[in-house]
């Protein structure tokens, strides 16, 4: 049996009379917002923070990165939420470049290691928060590592790209952005002469984030996939529906393909993306095939994990068996309220929540995070893609049976100038009737109408009840019946049909 | 005690052996979603269906006026649903131009008198729809029938207001639109060379979406309320918003003023319109000050009425007390589910609604209409303005204790471009926090986003529970913290804090 949770309780017990020192190991989202409500509940004469932050930066929104990239936003530091002086200021010791290698549960100690000098030291806990976020999936193939190849999860990564791109332009007319303002959905005219050609590896979020900031910047963008149908946290048919969009936007979309090489020219510098059947042309190459945990640390200290390698918490974000221990973030798995089942969701918004959560419970208080539903949205162009719950797959793999319907419908009175059209796919279980999941691919006002969706999965709405919601109608807003509100209407009846 | 039960189920009974006949009074919303909707279940060997309709137009969407009116619509008959043709077709007798004047409960039939040749016949049912929708409030005082002088209810109310608007232009260059597209909040430019003068009576929805109209016909725009803020459906410190928004817009606001009297010209026509304190001169005036329910007949035949006047029902629709008797629509009173008591609640989506009801109801299925929890949407120009459950007062007025919070958000991440200013008022209710309502002002984005507090309140959520809410999140759609997210937060910090 694991011992380490008493020894955390002594821990506790000791530091109840005398200032208690809370380490925090990551200073993005989870980590910082745990540090600063911390900070709120209880002053430096009470708990000491100290924060490791191995990076140049810190609580930053690394989901802003695709639009500082395609040139939404101008500059860098506006993605940065709050710098290491000012939570300096607030009393949170916050060390930049310093590396956590190595968790002492038993000894309630972390070992860190100052990147650019090297040096190393050990630093005691009373109480831990593990913020460790989540790394890019690279995959192992040559010409990987080459000049020109980019991952987009950090500032870093954001400011190297940003340098490749201004590089495979020549570094002369910097960014000549192509269609700024007014881009309307509109293939974007390709300038030759000028354009640069970029391949992006997958088509979840951040690939599909990414093609849409290639684009502005007047690349040529091919999507390279392992799936037949981009953002496969959608069904197929949902897939499909965005796949059409961004190939009318004038992106190549290469499917059921595996990038097997990255090819390099003389200069070293990629120059083109193999998969087993072709080669791609590329200046500049995106990885966007997901994220992992970064649990290495959590693992060597011997936490627990779960089956897609994230930290395991209870209900108030601490770490399972370990009373001094928090979790958040990337690094963690949450509750799948619709499932019962753990999921990786690595998302900004989750990481907020939990160190909103994590903070409160530190600094003495009580909050919990009961788990998510698994809403996302994101856009490509104009095109808005959103999505709650479990798709058809995930419902079969927790032995659900269910009822869908896809219905075609305006995000505005059909009479009303601008109305565009929007499909929204909904899953509701069989007999019961309980919403299970619902996605939509439309444009301007396709992807928040989600939300209706997410607050009715976590109040376990049926179909049904759902037909009877009371949701803002006017014309300029939506149909007389919301599309959500048709897509209830049919799932119930379907359900009804198929009743037995 | 009422007999009329007795005797409609015994229409009924004797109904069952034969082809049953449908009478429904009034061709809207409400109305003919029924008739659509019983034909959908029952075939017309089983079910004859007549209805009534006293006006030129069947299934018009009367919320579309104001767009029409600002030319934002092209024409009229984008607005019409379903024609009279259309209904026929389908094998529903519609009856244009024909106005019901009596029921007779007691004998089960109708008599209907032809607009135009004043002929009059009576007409039995076996099952009865009411949906004779609302009228519009027209203040009793001089001049108030002067040409000039419009409400915007029906399609012919807003033929007239055109013309008007074209007569007070000098019908010489028809509608020489002013700020027709990019219209972005930027005061309008008023052409007083053409621009006409235009006062808007009342500043609910309607007073505010006919300024808007009004401002994109180029007209120099007073609206006189008698409120101290617009939009008496939010708390005033919201309304204030609205109000200072209208202002920015170059809309001249008129509080705390009755519109006494309205002046005419040589021409008979109106010239100006007076309070008690001023006069304001008008080309053109809009009587938007709100509707009762059209009852008249329902009072006359003793069908029970509630305390705003609009026709009671049961969860099914059916008439209190009348097993074959409906009624929905503007006409009648529905359960506020957030207070408990009834309300009149004029609007398209919830006619929608109660037709489809009835109809299921009426074609031999079953379904209800289980209440509302009072959500609105609306805007003016770039303005959104949104509302859904209880207002102060309302909860005062039920006895409800509760806490008010008030966050400035935005719609969008703060460093993606469009972010704009969004309010969001909370009320939740002391102790148990549970959500009460929420009133939103902002620009893009902010209408919608209330449909998360709309289905929450159907849930009976706290604003504990709404806090950790799973709602999209991306940076071109939502900050970190969802704007309601936000005021959840704030609001139960507050039912915490002042938990005694």
């Amino acid at each position: 049996m694991d011992m380490s949770g008493a020894r955390d309780a002594r821990a506790t017990r000791r530091a109840r009379t005398a200032r208690e020192r809370l380490v925090v190991i990551g200073g993005d989202a989870a980590g910082m917002s745990a540090a600063s409500q911390a900070r709120r509940l209880r002053g430096p004469e009470e708990l000491e923070i100290v924060a490791f932050e191995r990076g140049h930066f810190s609580s930053f929104s690394a989901c802003g990165i695709p639009y500082w990239v395609s040139g939404d936003v101008d500059e860098r530091d506006r993605l940065i939420a709050r710098t290491p002086e000012e939570h300096r200021a607030r009393d949170i010791d916050l060390r930049m470049r310093t590396e956590v290698t190595e968790i002492d549960v038993a000894a309630g100690r972390v070992r860190a290691r100052e990147v650019d000098s090297g040096s190393e030291y050990w630093t005691s806990y009373d109480k831990l928060v593990i913020a460790t976020g989540a790394r890019p999936i690279r995959p192992d193939m040559p010409g990987v590592d080459a000049p020109g190849v980019h991952g987009v999860q950090t500032l870093d990564d954001g400011e190297a790209l940003l340098d490749s791109l201004a590089r495979a332009r020549g570094g002369v007319d910097g960014f000549a952005v192509a269609p700024v303002g007014g881009f309307d959905g509109a293939p974007p005219r390709h300038d030759r002469g000028h354009g640069g050609r970029a391949v992006v590896v997958g088509a979840g979020y951040i690939g599909v984030e990414m093609a849409e900031a290639l684009i502005k910047r007047g690349y040529e963008v091919t999507v390279v996939n392992r799936g037949t149908e981009p953002m496969s946290t959608l069904d197929p048919d949902m897939g499909r529906l965005v796949h059409e969009a961004m190939a009318g936007l004038g992106i190549t979309m290469v499917g059921e393909a595996e990038v097997t090489k990255v090819l390099t020219g003389e200069d070293g510098r990629v120059r083109a993306v193999a998969t087993q059947d072709a080669e791609y042309p590329a200046d500049v190459v995106v990885l966007g095939i997901g994220v992992r945990p970064e649990t290495g640390l959590a693992r060597a200290a011997g936490l627990p994990l779960g089956a897609h390698g994230g930290l395991l918490t209870d209900l108030a974000m601490r770490v399972r068996g370990h009373e001094n221990i928090w979790a958040g973030g990337d690094c963690v798995e949450v509750l799948d309220l619709v499932s019962g089942q753990e999921r990786h969701i690595p998302l900004g918004t989750h990481a907020n929540k939990h160190g909103q959560v994590i903070g409160t419970n530190v600094g003495g208080g009580y909050a919990t995070f009961p788990g998510v539903v698994g809403t996302a949205v994101s856009k490509v162009c104009d095109l808005e893609i959103a999505r709650t719950g479990l798709r058809e797959r995930d419902a079969r793999r927790v032995g659900l049976r269910f009822e869908t319907v896809t219905i075609e419908s305006t995000s505005r009175a059909g009479y009303y100038p601008g109305a565009s059209p929007m499909t929204v796919k909904m899953l509701a279980e069989r007999r019961t009737g309980r919403l299970l999941g619902v996605q939509i691919v439309g444009r301007e006002g396709a992807a928040k109408r989600v939300d209706i969706a997410a607050v009715a999965l976590t109040a376990g709405m049926t179909a049904e009840q759902m037909t009877a919601l009371d949701l803002g109608y006017a014309p300029p807003f939506s149909p007389v019946w919301d599309p959500v509100l048709v897509a209830a209407r049919k799932a119930a009846a379907k359900v009804r049909d198929g009743a037995p």
